[in-house]
């Protein structure tokens, strides 16, 4: 299978006058850097990565940068194809010294490598989940990249890892297509909503039928406290409530305001610090434990997770299917939280992620059998009417999706209409 | 002071046809964002950050996208303007999802940071070293982003640090602008260099007068003990021999390696392993000592730079001034060095980063008093000649820069020449 043309399109939507998706740092137009992968037969494939508006054009510079190392290109077999690919988009001798692996060179790798994944579930005909449960563990420890993680797992011990958890396997696939994986709700809790809003949006989801939400959380302790107890108060005791500081604390300053809202019972603080700061993070967890520390939005990479891991720095994996180098390696973390027993709950939201890291969790609670220690997967509810197979969440749980691919290919007149700057949605 | 205007440009040097420059995982073409801010009143900062050929236009695109809070901004007076400057550009609420604080829009950020120190250090009619040396602690301090950093270096305690090695700094000064600062090179032991070019550069060298002197070294253990033993042999028992591995190894590995090496009498290992790994460049510390880790062009941020001494995992601390947010970042790191006595030995080579890094050696041995604590500058005799005010390094030391500004203004011949694509030099 021979890749003919890449193509790349800067697609942007203009969430932030509705500030939808602000918290204490971010606040920003879902956009996608999205990627159009044709082969010599015709197939494609589609990939995105997702950025947050300005800078998306940045994101689409660096894909056209790596897209040499595509075009032209003949896969070869699956796995062996994927490896080599994913080798020559993180080790460009020339590129690699933009990151190396983080970055704005991570994320369009992720568009690349999300891509060629879509290509071949596709060709398998199969949803991305589904493609990788199925493969035998050999084939899928070959196709991703253990590099500076050997410390802690090699992909022998990644094969024997995915062999022992193959009990039960069927059991958890049937179940799963059954009830679907559990979804938390992030819809309610912006930073720049009115109270108002934030009460009627969690009523609404307790009638839908989540039972656990998630609030940003800023800088002031006072605000912090007030907000916090009005959606507890809202969502009821039972139901689990998590924090996102978005990174916007100190340490010291992460446990201060932890402790302090303690009393709300909350089941995660997420991101209380910089995304760099392992020791920082593993310093806050052991302060502020049974509550526990949830990260990886913004890890660029495998190494990072890596240490997270080995510090006990983190009680919630927090990956994201664009931000490292794509599913390939998401998967590597996927396995060492796995064997480091740390639930992985994706992130989801932004634009195309919930369509990505639902396949994420159902081959972890499938192939890894992670459902019951923790995990659930992040869902926010915009967007999804762009996508032409979008994630669907029902009664708080996601369906297994059922078309080939990796559920990211958006249709064709939302690509039209929001490409920037030239699209209708960018006329006024 | 309001800037007008801010120019980009890309600049390329064909290097790679030389093979100069090559390691084990890059081979460049070094090169510039190079940017130019001019004033209202006609005055111009210059500044630059070094990547390695393929890519640069991605870090101008970044340049572009940061340029809005440069534009047409009134800097105010030193150091208030710096800071808040400095904020507005690591913190956009949309590009900093493209980071945060790393990668390409870090190294964006570091051109338009180094641009502005230009300036300031221009209208102070002072190299930059001087100026710097010459502020009160207060002012260099507030000029400066502590954040996420505080648990180990609070702004408070910058100043008391800066107060406290005042004692004896004239005396300092007077010596150094002397004697100059110790550099060693880099240009014996490129690792596509043959043989007889590297005996031939050590001999060179030698006659020049240095004592110090680094060599790269790759995955293939018996080749590295055959490149060591030539370049030991040919600098003699009691010069220093630094090895550079450039990140090509897992930590095991670096450990096996190091231990092979160690009967050459290394003075250090540098990038043993992943810039991420802090935990393993901890462990491979304790295992190589007395060996010294040596790291640094590759960490994104100060952050990172905070644990890797916290965790005790390098011995030698080598800023660079264009991956950080410039100079302003890497005067944090020197700064969080000297409160725990690590030498700071910059990154010097590529384009400009000599240019750049000896202000900062001239700063730190004067200001914090870091003489005789091991540090030394890197010194590569590569493209200098395209620089107004090059550095000057005479018997292996560098001589104190004169002219006002950071030095990295280049001529405008040669960026005219060097343009990408469409100047001289990439003609044929």
């Amino acid at each position: 299978m021979r890749i003919a043309t890449v193509k790349v399109r800067d697609i942007r939507f203009p969430t932030s006058r509705q500030r939808d998706g602000s918290d204490a740092l971010n606040q920003g137009d879902y956009s996608a850097t999205y990627v159009t992968l044709t082969t010599d037969s015709g197939r494609t494939g589609h990939g995105l990565t997702f950025t947050n508006g300005r800078g998306n054009e940045i994101c689409v510079a660096a894909v056209k940068a790596l897209a040499r190392h595509v075009e032209g290109r003949e896969l070869g077999e699956f796995p062996a194809g994927m490896r080599s690919l994913l080798f020559d988009l993180t080790r460009d001798t020339q590129l690699r010294w933009l990151g190396p692996e983080k970055g704005v060179l991570q994320m369009a790798a992720a568009a690349l490598v999300n891509a060629v994944w879509d290509l071949a579930s596709r060709q398998a005909e199969k949803p991305l989940w589904k493609f990788l449960v199925d493969l035998a563990p050999k084939d899928l420890v070959s196709a991703l990249d253990f590099s500076y993680v050997t410390g802690v797992l090699t992909p022998e011990e990644a094969i024997s890892l995915l062999a022992e958890r193959s009990e039960g396997r069927r059991e958890r696939e049937k179940t799963i297509l059954e009830e679907g994986f559990p979804a938390y709700t992030t819809s309610t809790g912006w930073l720049g909503y009115p109270d108002e809003k934030v009460e009627r949006l969690c009523r609404e989801a307790l009638a839908q039928g989540f039972t656990a939400f998630k609030i940003k959380v800023g800088t002031d302790l006072a605000e912090n406290v007030r907000r916090v107890a009005l959606v507890r108060d809202a969502i009821g005791p039972s139901n689990r409530l998590m924090l996102d500081a978005n990174q916007c604390w100190e340490t010291a300053e992460a446990i201060r305001h932890v402790s302090a809202l303690a009393r709300f019972d909350p089941y995660w603080i997420e991101e209380p610090t910089s995304p760099d700061d392992i020791l920082g993070h593993a310093q806050i967890a052991r302060a502020v434990a049974p509550i526990g520390v949830a990260t990886g939005e913004a890890c660029q990479n495998r190494v990072v997770f890596r240490q997270l891991l080995e510090a006990r720095a983190l009680s919630f994996a927090q990956v994201d299917a664009c931000r490292m180098a794509g599913i390939s390696e998401a998967l590597v973390v996927i396995l060492m939280a796995a064997k480091f027993g740390i639930p992985v709950c994706p992130h989801g939201g932004g634009v195309g992620l919930c369509e990505y890291v639902q396949h994420l969790s159902f081959f972890d609670a499938i192939a890894l059998g992670g459902m019951g220690s923790g995990q659930i997967c992040e869902y926010v509810d915009h967007l999804h009417e762009h996508f032409i197979d979008p994630c669907r969440v029902i009664r708080a749980r996601y369906l297994a999706p059922a078309a080939p691919g990796t559920s990211a290919a958006m249709k064709a007149d939302s690509l039209d209409a929001h490409e920037f700057p030239g699209g209708a949605a960018w006329q006024d």
